[in-house]
């Protein structure tokens, strides 16, 4: 029979009554972040007031997830990539003052060992694509030219595909390369258009998506970290302002200061000159770091 | 450069992006769902500001929680249960009239097939712990007595195991049985005092709740299903108030009204009657049961 539930779980307490089980954690951090977990999916619980049915489908989702990723693939960051989560946590530590270049996900595919190559060599190894030159300069907040700024580029080849998820079909270290300014600052290297590309949807994630009539495509970009002595490392993209998946990133990496242009180049003496069949493409960009604090 | 962000994602209207991608979702439950799953758990991260190494941890913990996770074990109804989320659940989905006996979860050692047993067999077959008479009757909530309700209960042994965690240790289905009233609706049944015991904790939750400084004693409880035709099943457990962990249930599943006393009886000619030691226990609770709407 009901009863005052004086002390016990109820619907109507229970984000107090769980928290404070762990009132004496001597951790503060962790014990705010699961203060904060538990407030928001029991607020979450009580809004959706989910069947049992639909309770035991969420666990089963959250166990194929997990089940899904091993040393090869995680499936939990690509859920939380879906779900807008990676880049609201990029977003929280990496806002930038004004006029400085803006970050966005790393991504799964950084190798940190990429070859140092010479300014201007070409980084697509497998001959596909359209050739295009790579090239800017990168500058602090005031504009003067930053020396010695590491360039870490990578990219998708023109099938969609980085290096080590094709090892054995593209060459090894296939568009990747780290460049290092000199004292102008500029940066140039050849590469080919990237292309756009589908996250991987066989799994849990791609189920969810598909039941959401979501697409899997990430509009086409290339991936860079900029470094230097001195200034806050920067980890981003440069997208295609003219790839039809602009607008709808299926891991929301996209913003307004990371488009840049293909311009055609039709200049044959230039074609010669970088190996490249006329015309060409020119993509054109300036990097801005925000110096350390 | 910073540039007004226009249809992209910002940290400012990251929820609304997020949930506008799924707009034309055809199954408005699971949009329902996925909006206030995006609300709640972008509102989490702003309020909570990850550092990345705080994001990734979280990441590596739910993919262990889907590891642990197997046939025999389900890591994330443990998650669900120490968070409190299971017995919301339960608690959302069993809003009883004042007067109705209150539900609990049901617990993974829930066995289908338990054997049917004569009303006061002793389900206790491996002659260990304190005897105890459990009975009582099966009502509606006018209080007459229920007829041909089936009483489904289990219970772990003196060790705190249930049969199905110490298979070929103990005898199959001990400590478990299905009883049906009669005519006035009355149950009564031989069994062990329950003891308190620990949820497992072996995996990933067992390490977040003891850095959270939390215990994983549940109080001693028998477990019931009960159900007659025309009745809302009931899935509950009956707790000893004395227990030690009464007000700290790691799974929080305690209710005021689910508290039942264990009376010592000095009375040896009942005890032998009963073929128990003298003195002996006796656990007396009525259910009420509710009639379907």
């Amino acid at each position: 029979m009901k009863q005052p539930n004086i002390g016990f779980f109820t619907e109507e307490n229970s984000i107090e009554t769980v928290k404070s089980r762990h009132k004496d954690c001597d951790n503060p951090r962790l014990k705010k972040i699961m203060d904060v977990m538990i407030e928001k999916i029991h607020e979450a619980v009580k809004e959706i007031e989910p069947t049992q049915d639909e309770w035991m489908e969420a666990i089963k989702f959250l166990t194929a997830v997990g089940h899904k990723s091993d040393d090869w693939r995680q499936e939990y960051i690509l859920l939380s990539d879906v779900m807008g989560v990676s880049m609201l946590v990029d977003a929280i530590n990496n806002r930038k003052p004004e006029g400085a270049s803006e970050s966005t996900v790393l991504g799964p595919f950084h190798l940190a060992d990429a070859p140092e190559r010479e300014m201007g060599e070409n980084i697509c190894l497998d001959q596909k694509g359209s050739q295009v030159l790579v090239k800017g300069r990168v500058l602090d907040t005031e504009g003067t030219p930053i020396k010695d700024a590491k360039i870490d580029v990578w990219q998708a080849n023109d099938d969609g595909f980085y290096d080590v998820q094709q090892k054995g079909i593209q060459p090894d270290f296939n568009l990747r390369g780290v460049f290092r300014t000199g004292e102008d600052g500029k940066y140039w290297f050849r590469a080919v258009k990237p292309v756009h590309y589908s996250i991987p949807d066989d799994g849990p994630v791609g189920d969810l998506t598909r039941a959401l009539g979501r697409h899997a495509w990430r509009p086409a970009h290339l991936h860079y970290i900029l470094s230097a002595d001195g200034f806050e490392t920067l980890v981003t993209h440069i997208f295609d302002p003219k790839d039809p998946y602009i607008e709808s990133d299926a891991v929301f990496g996209v913003k307004a200061s990371l488009l840049c242009e293909y311009q055609k180049i039709n200049d044959p003496e230039r074609a010669e000159e970088l190996n490249f069949k006329n015309p060409f493409l020119i993509s054109e960009h300036d990097f801005i770091l925000v110096r350390k604090s």
